[in-house]
């Protein structure tokens, strides 16, 4: 009760702080107008620190109102459901509660010239001031500008979301996969991820083009709607981000197969929706007619996708390859080029004109599984606690003004028909996604997707941030800003709904919670085995690259190089071999040179595990001297896979136990051989 | 060699991609001129990131060459001094190296309003765009807006530095002041830092303005040079930032009261050099006349000094008292809420019209002092490798930013004569500053601070980061140009010479390194132990009420209320209790009952110690259960923050050995009652 009384007073006194900064808000307003001019730009500094003070506040009530559910166990809201009711109430008040006084200080100047250019000098009675271009504005919300400050003041550039807080969440989505149960359901990840969002955004598309006919007909539409809009829209909800089902999962000890099909299509189609709905932007037609359909133009924009795509892999690999550090002595110079790398893989492919997003997602994938490995144990602490913290921060903020948005934004476009319209359409676009194709992949995988898993994926179906971002980012045509307010309203219903109603549905569709790692892999383990050798093979092909050659030269464990190279290659692989492993491998031949032996199927390797606990909190670092040689077999690929797992602990929550199934790395290397 | 030989490897990865962003900007900008004006927005954009990465590669090769010189024990250069290096090289690159074709898109509108409006409407053909105002600027100026594009695109807006660069450093500054020595030396430091920083401002105010009226007579000076702009520029120069000389104090082990001395007169004496700039800016004399003296403008810029200094003060030990965590159980939350509060007392004092900079650094103090001790040991790590992270990153930036202004800022004025006299006036200013305090300090001080000391004070008048912010706030007039330039050789000169030649004038001057803090306490323990009850009786008194009323109240430690308070306010006593304090009491009582006993010259109190070694990294937190009663005296209130003080540790690099002099705790208490 201490607690509930302390957090009660808490909350009192930052909403008191939060309506000082309303009155400052207000009386900078009425004060503004017999000022000079060149106190405007101070006061507009102060203005803007009064509004960012709100969205604090806000975060700060959020982050006090979680505290409390956490302590007392409530589960049926998250808190970004939270953030977006906060959000919801503040935009209330600003939106009725403050009366503003027309802004009369917005000029319109009509010049004679032809361009808009991006710096602006106006001589002013003999003073030079200069303007910077922020964008084009319809005719339509002229009136707009000129009609209410506050709430403009409150309104952010898009941009903003787009660079500046998408980023960490993007990270931090990659840096965090759960690698051992990602590799091991990639093909079905990979499946839903990319043919299945761009099945949704397709199926989304049509559905919406009929709706709008039809509104069209009945005479519903005040403004131009064409396809590629509706199959923008589609692209721009096909983004989902179960952020509330998978904390509640976490907590829930739900199915890791499941848990790990979930996240890993979440993280992946965000990178596939951005891409194609900058794809479907750049669709355009030769000619006047331009929006009829056209092979070489939508060759064009798919050429477009695949291009950008895989451009943004490439710098996000290259750069996450590249974050080769060893400055393991000094831990704050290594979190800190550990971050700088990470950022400017943001900023390069932003201006090489790649998606900067998607680049630090695959970044992000690639340090955790390079890079994280070089890092000194400290750093690892710091690096992840610091992008977790960023990502928190980030995506409760988004929440939040989402919420705000609903109220403050000024152009919404409630259109009943198609907000039920698109309702309908990504129900059915979802469905469309996860039935046929988890019924195609139970045709290859031997661990069925069962049913009541199939339903729970169609119900965490949850839209955030991304696509909050995307549809936001232009508002400027009567279809987009129909699509943001539907867009919002989407993401309201799934985050406080399906979100909200996790817990029974987990329950309604007899999933088992609180699955103990352990006992689940006494009971299949078998099958689990036998499932990897089949469904696995591409997979395998590649680990067994990965390991032997990718792990030996970017980090200091693994095999040394001369052992796994063809002879020819000696003195190249002398060259790329870190020092580390070289002692690794002396240490290896003296203790084990008995169990080092060739195999003309499956080729050499030496086991290098890193072990980190994370239920205790400290760290076991088996490192390069507690490894020793074996035969690759799916079993030690998924044991290295386990371990490497623990490493990453998403939102700080604990998702399986540590060292579960852990046969120790020395038992018996005769009974593998015999596998 | 294997490090050398791998570093220069990355040293030119991280320059081919230096030279490669340097490419898309040029390439951006030849492209540029041929584009429809809606895409040029994008363009923008794109150009914003290529600009910005330049930094970040600029850092990342500081990060990769401090890394080196660690690893080498190089002194002789501090990663400061090598950002500014880095800086200057890539300046010279962009300035001289890179042919930029006269950009042709500005376009200079004369119209007929009377007034600046904050946002502008222009009608283009049809098209309304929208431009806001960035600020006026001086006829001289419009050439050089039409100039180079290029270099203006790497100039941020002064107010970065300001509001976003500047404040994670002060904050880190005030969260990381070694509370032991601080407090010790606090009347010193408070004299250095305030009426030091106010003799040096005026004392060069008056040089310069000697220098100012010569030139004028010998016919130098091409613009206005008023008796203000002097002051202002004795304002700015008076702020001293020694993190070069700190950290070889800290790695050399110098005596720690010289540390303590230096540390805590150059975080303070930022505050007041900021709100003696911004006074001195607002000294505006009524009348036509603006540049006489006038006693009634003078006592208003005195009073604002008061009010602003004050208010800031207020609200940022206000903010810093109000974050009381009990979010213990949830890390992450409270990390986040304490960075959003520290945060958030920058914007609220922003808004208010304080000054956020002098705000957050008391708001750092406080909350080292109180909430400190509220939170989880891990997010006391978290907290400080955030701070410190966000410190590190902000400081290299602002220096390398230096580095480059020195070529890339359009309006530089380099005049001998008025560079000359600063720094003789800087020099002499300084000595002003050191010399006579000292001489009046000593006369008080039984620990006198003796010659070698106060000649090493005054050779660590280093200038940097906040010198430079308040320089580049404003640069609109010929006298702030002129004073830009001058500051930015000053602090050239200050951090590679004064901090490269720290080693040599510790030796020339005799101050002993490796001071182990164990044998200096031995060598003068009980001189000090006298010291301290003669000295601090002002100190002592303000501790006391901290003790016995403010810690218990704000923190989980401390004796309950209902002791320390007189029985009258029993109900407000337990109400404002803490229940942990309760159980706190109850065991003392239970354990060690007989120690309580009341004494009416020295109040009751309770020893809490929060102890955590920082050489072995690892926790100990003795805590409230560790505790026990004792009489306080001027004994345990050195040991109790000689305990705190080793819960903040600077750069990560340990000043004095932990658990120093301790004595601990429970012994033998009839001894201590005797003194």
């Amino acid at each position: 009760t201490t607690g509930l009384q302390m957090s009660k007073t808490l909350a009192l006194t930052v909403l008191a702080c939060l309506s000082f900064c309303i009155c400052v808000c207000r009386a900078e307003d009425s004060a503004m107008e017999n000022m000079v001019t060149e106190r405007k730009v101070e006061d507009n500094h102060r203005q803007d620190s009064a509004d960012l003070l709100i969205f604090i506040m806000l975060l700060t009530l959020t982050i006090l109102t979680i505290w409390l559910f956490k302590h007392r166990r409530f589960r049926f809201l998250h808190e970004t459901g939270l953030a977006m009711i906060y959000g919801v109430l503040v935009g209330v008040v600003l939106r009725y509660g403050i009366h503003v006084p027309r802004d009369i200080s917005n000029v319109t100047l009509s010049c004679h010239v032809n361009a808009s250019p991006p710096t602006l000098l106006v001589n002013v009675s003999g003073k030079f001031y200069e303007y910077t271009l922020k964008g084009e504005i319809s005719a339509s919300e002229i009136s707009d500008v000129q009609d209410n400050e506050m709430l403009r003041k409150v309104t952010f550039d898009p941009e903003v979301f787009f660079n500046i807080l998408l980023p960490p969440i993007i990270f931090h989505a990659g840096y965090s996969l759960k690698r051992r149960h990602f590799f091991r359901n990639m093909g079905s990840i990979l499946a839903y991820a990319f043919l299945g969002t761009v099945i949704s955004c397709f199926i989304i598309g049509l559905l919406m083009y009929g709706c709008v006919t039809l509104m069209k007909q009945v005479g519903q539409l005040n403004g131009d709607f064409f396809f590629t809009d509706c199959l923008l829209f589609g692209a721009i909800v096909s983004a989902t981000d179960p952020v509330t089902v998978l904390a509640i999962f976490n907590e829930l000890q739900v199915d890791v197969d499941l848990y790990a099909l979930l996240f890993g299509e979440s993280v992946l189609n965000d990178a596939v929706a951005v891409v194609l709905s900058s794809s479907i932007v750049s669709y355009q037609p030769e000619g006047d007619n331009s929006h009829t359909f056209e092979v070489m133009a939508m060759l064009k924009s798919f050429g477009m996708f695949l291009g950008v795509f895989s451009g943004s892999f490439a710098l996000g690999v290259a750069t996450g390859v590249m974050t080769f550090t060893k400055l393991r002595d000094f831990q704050l110079l290594e979190t800190a080029l550990f971050f700088l790398m990470s950022w400017s893989t943001f900023l390069m492919a932003e201006a090489c004109g790649f998606t900067g997003v998607v680049a630090v997602l695959f970044c992000g994938i690639t340090q955790a599984h390079y890079t994280f490995n070089n890092l000194s144990p400290e750093s690892q602490d710091r690096t992840k606690q610091l992008f977790e913290l960023l990502n928190f921060l980030a995506e409760n903020f988004i929440f939040s003004y989402m919420g705000l948005a609903l109220f403050t934004f000024q152009n919404h476009i409630f259109n009943p028909t198609f907000i039920v319209g698109a309702f309908l359409a990504v129900f059915l676009g979802r469905a469309a996604n996860i039935y046929p194709l988890s019924f195609l992949l139970n045709l290859g995988r031997r661990n069925k997707i069962s049913s009541n898993f199939q339903h729970m994926m169609m119900f965490a179906g949850l839209r955030g941030a991304m696509t909050f971002a995307l549809s936001i980012r232009d508002t400027a045509t009567y279809a987009r800003q129909m699509m943001f307010t539907t867009t919002l309203l989407i993401v309201f219903f799934t985050v406080w709904v399906c979100g909200g109603g996790t817990t029974q549905m987990l329950s309604c569709q007899h999933i088992r919670v609180g699955v103990d790692s352990d006992a689940d892999n006494s009971v299949k383990g078998s099958e689990r085995r036998s499932t990897k050798h089949e469904s696995a093979w591409l997979f395998r092909i590649w680990y067994n690259f990965d390991h032997n050659y990718l792990k030996p030269i970017l980090t200091h464990s693994g095999p040394p190089l001369t052992v796994t190279m063809p002879a020819c290659c000696g003195p190249l692989a002398r060259c790329l071999t870190s020092p580390q492993a070289y002692e690794n491998e002396c240490q290896l031949k003296d203790d084990d040179s008995d169990l080092i032996l060739t195999d003309g199927d499956i080729s050499l390797t030496y086991g290098d595990i890193t072990v980190s606990t994370d239920a205790s909190g400290a760290h076991i670092s088996a490192g390069p001297a507690g490894t020793t040689s074996a035969v690759i077999s799916a079993d030690d690929l998924d044991r290295e896979l386990t371990y490497g797992d623990h490493e990453l602990v998403m939102r700080g929550t604990r998702l399986v136990l540590p060292m579960d199934d852990s046969e120790p790395p020395l038992a018996d290397p005769r009974h593998r051989m015999r596998m």
